[in-house]
């Protein structure tokens, strides 16, 4: 009897840590979805809300590394001016994974199908999410 | 009195905090030089010492998002065949920033010098380190 209690104290220890790990990972593909819907209703502002408001945020893209969340949003405003040259985005997360206390890597491919004249464009993206203050947000961007 | 002493408390607690940081960043810079000199000695597997010896290990490059130490192995002897086509590498590190309590994240330059009828090729890293049993590794390398 002690035996099996141990196991059951231990399935509960066990289902409860799964149980805590979740709803994380809901979180961010819930905010990721968020971010995929203002995008493609032109509103590159409400994109950036999943990102660190930090003059320590990186994003590193065709334009090398660049640092701050203004730098981004004003480097996004840039490279796409309008709703046509933003297109449709759709993200496909290949793993969302818990790497240390309070961080996940998040992977997967981005895809923007566009009309008129722009080109169908895609890449693949590494995403740094961390807690900040009391919510989920992006300190790091590597899109490729 | 009091305050001063408390002052001087606090200012040591700086100090041994700052001093806790710095052989990390040591270690990871040293680790990377270590790298190079592998690298540019022809020394494939040499070169992969520091990356976690794991089938978690996430590497991101030319070929997509892979998945396994001995995969990237596989990857940079079929696209690095001999040595000329390796080149002289140099890595130039803008930044190696602790993100979590056992996580770095580093970002830079990575250039490969090269001769004969091989283009000089160059891009940007973001690497995750980790300290992993009793040494830091790349859990996750993004090049672009």
């Amino acid at each position: 009897m002690k035996i099996r209690t141990t196991l059951c104290m231990l399935l509960l220890v066990i289902i409860q840590l799964s149980a805590q790990e979740t709803p994380v990972v809901s979180k961010i593909s819930s905010k990721m979805k968020q971010q995929e819907m203002s995008w493609n209703k032109g509103d590159i502002e409400g994109f950036m809300k999943c990102y660190w408001q930090s003059d320590s945020l990186t994003f590193i893209g065709n334009n090398g590394i660049q640092n701050g969340w203004k730098k981004t949003l004003a480097n996004y405003n840039k490279s796409y001016p309008d709703k046509a040259s933003m297109g449709k985005l759709t993200f496909t997360n290949r793993s969302i994974e818990k790497i240390d206390s309070n961080t996940y890597l998040v992977l997967g491919r981005w895809e923007l199908k566009r009309e008129n004249n722009f080109k169908d464009v895609n890449g693949i993206y590494s995403l740094i999410w961390q807690m900040k203050g009391k919510d989920w947000v992006i300190i790091s961007d590597h899109s490729s």
